[in-house]
């Protein structure tokens, strides 16, 4: 009766109250304290009104924080159902997409659910992406950047690459962590009608619990997106996250101070982890993708568990012997290392 | 580029502080105090985590208010979300559906997004439901009880009576209204596996602002909806949303106090219209269908809107001359009807 799908799996969830969770890429630190004040606030405006359908406060305030106008903005709850949106106003059946073969595990769900054929590009054998072979696509591009889990960023100019080699398609570029990188493609918004930027607040703003995740791009693309949104869901945040994700957009010296934290943190790990025989690719996320010359991932990975650490292992080649270690606060990456050294 | 569709259009927003909403069909009253509670615990537990992927503490609840399973508890970012993943988990493009010509417009919306035929079955003259016309669908029947925007509810067993005559198709039950009314198909979850019952608590639980929609059935069923929601987004309500809904359904005793309040509120209504000849269905939801004996209802609209009282009207036949008034508190409706004196 119902259709085949073959679902996602997120990283798993822990109750274990001592555990260190560094298996989804969460912020260790809180929101900023704007956004508790902006939520409680809006509690005492009356939670049983709809919220507003269009969005727009939102809308115009990440418009205002990324130079662009509101009709060039699209909210969602979380990036994975603007991601959805996007597959279903962007791709078509019978039109080949690409994306590589080591990337979010989110995207062939969402080809198979709506039926589009895609093409798993393989990365390089140091898992960069090879940016040529995204040139001239049949039916569009999608592509995370920084990609996970491998951490790695591809510069501007490679992106922009891509961009004019696919006119008639549309190229989304999935920035979940670019706040942890060297620079976003939103600079080529207003240059090219064919871009559009994905980025959420789960991770740089500490609202992963929130679901608030945005679109970015030529009036056109975001007209599709609205569409499609209005004929799936009128509401599809509500009035808590609205204005959660306006204050925490707002407070841009919090956003900077904590990102900085974690910009920081990733280096002193990574040099230490490189001194317990790691190897690890250059990240620009905020997280490590490691593995070891000599102790297999999945051991570490079962042996940090036991001692309630939880990072994530992706039990499939070619990166089945990498750890993804999300990079927490440096308390716990202090634990991390030490349970390391023991277990190395 | 995109996908043909054409959106729903909800009602429309206000701004103006001093106007009287009665368009969307939301709670006068505010959600249970409990609510607001939550909430505040919740945010110190920290917005930078992801929720619960499967909702399994809200499951819970609302299973054992209603005498289910968790396993037979489906959640999701509002019901019009519920609905728009039973489209997609239940019915299938080349096999015909059914719902009534006059119901919520969002139906052949979705239908249109997913490629899903469709056969408007054309109400009886009273407005009324003809049961036996949904014997026999071909892909499955989708139904609101109460209907809207008619306000007009159908028996138990004549809603039995559909499921038992579509014994190898869903038959979805949209039961938005339904504690306004007097008695849900849930009790009949137990007894056919092939009905699915589709509740929001956007309504009778005041949380129109917090967007959670919840369906009821078959563990089989409640499966199929989680395998697309995990093929769609794996977090579709937030922290706020999670433990808001579950506080307002543990509170049952301000839940009956408010409900019953409006179905007061609405007898006071509609014996006060009735004075000002105005035809009103006998409405078990909480609004009313109204029409007037000799003005027309598009021009009580307009003038109700001068005065900053806001209903709903849908320009489109057979309806055209009915207005669709959602019940407020006493006040509100006192106010609605001094100016309905004045424009009759």
């Amino acid at each position: 009766m119902a259709k085949r799908t073959e679902p996602y799996i997120p990283g798993e969830q822990v109750s274990r109250q001592d555990s260190i969770k560094l298996n989804t890429n969460e912020n260790p630190y809180p929101p900023s304290p704007a956004v508790i004040t902006a939520i409680s606030k809006e509690m005492e405006r009356g939670l049983q009104l709809y919220p507003s359908p269009t969005a727009n406060e939102l809308c115009q305030k990440i418009g205002q924080v990324y130079g662009l106008a509101p009709e060039e903005v699209f909210v969602g709850n979380g990036s994975d159902e603007v991601l959805a949106f996007s597959f279903m106003a962007f791709f078509e059946p019978g039109k080949k997409i690409r994306f590589p073969s080591v990337t979010y595990s989110f995207y062939p769900v969402y080809a198979k659910l709506f039926d589009i054929p895609f093409e798993e590009i393989p990365l390089h054998e140091d898992f960069s992406v090879p940016i040529k072979r995204f040139y001239q696509s049949e039916g569009g591009v999608i592509l995370p950047n920084p990609n996970a889990p491998t951490s790695l960023y591809k510069e501007l100019d490679q992106i922009e690459a891509i961009i004019q080699n696919n006119p008639d398609q549309v190229v989304i570029i999935d920035e979940a962590y670019i706040d942890f990188a060297s620079g976003s493609a939103i600079e080529l918004v207003a240059k090219y009608d064919n871009l559009l930027v994905i980025q959420t607040t789960s991770k740089s703003r500490s609202l992963a619990g929130l679901r608030v995740g945005f679109a970015l791009g030529n009036k056109t693309l975001i007209d599709a997106l609205v569409r499609i949104k209005d004929s799936f869901n009128s509401y599809t945040l509500d009035r808590l996250a609205l204005v959660g994700a306006k204050a925490a957009l707002e407070d841009q010296v919090y956003f900077k101070k904590t990102t900085e934290m974690i910009i920081k943190t990733r280096q002193k790990t990574s040099d230490m982890l490189t001194t317990l025989g790691f190897n690890i690719l250059p990240s620009q996320a905020n997280f490590l993708f490691v593995t070891h010359a000599t102790v297999p991932a999945e051991m570490i990975y079962g042996q940090l568990k036991e001692a309630g650490i939880i990072v994530r292992h992706f039990n499939k080649p070619p990166i089945d012997n990498y750890l993804r270690i999300t990079i927490g606060t440096d308390e716990q990456m202090g634990k991390l290392v030490e349970k390391l050294k023991e277990i190395i």
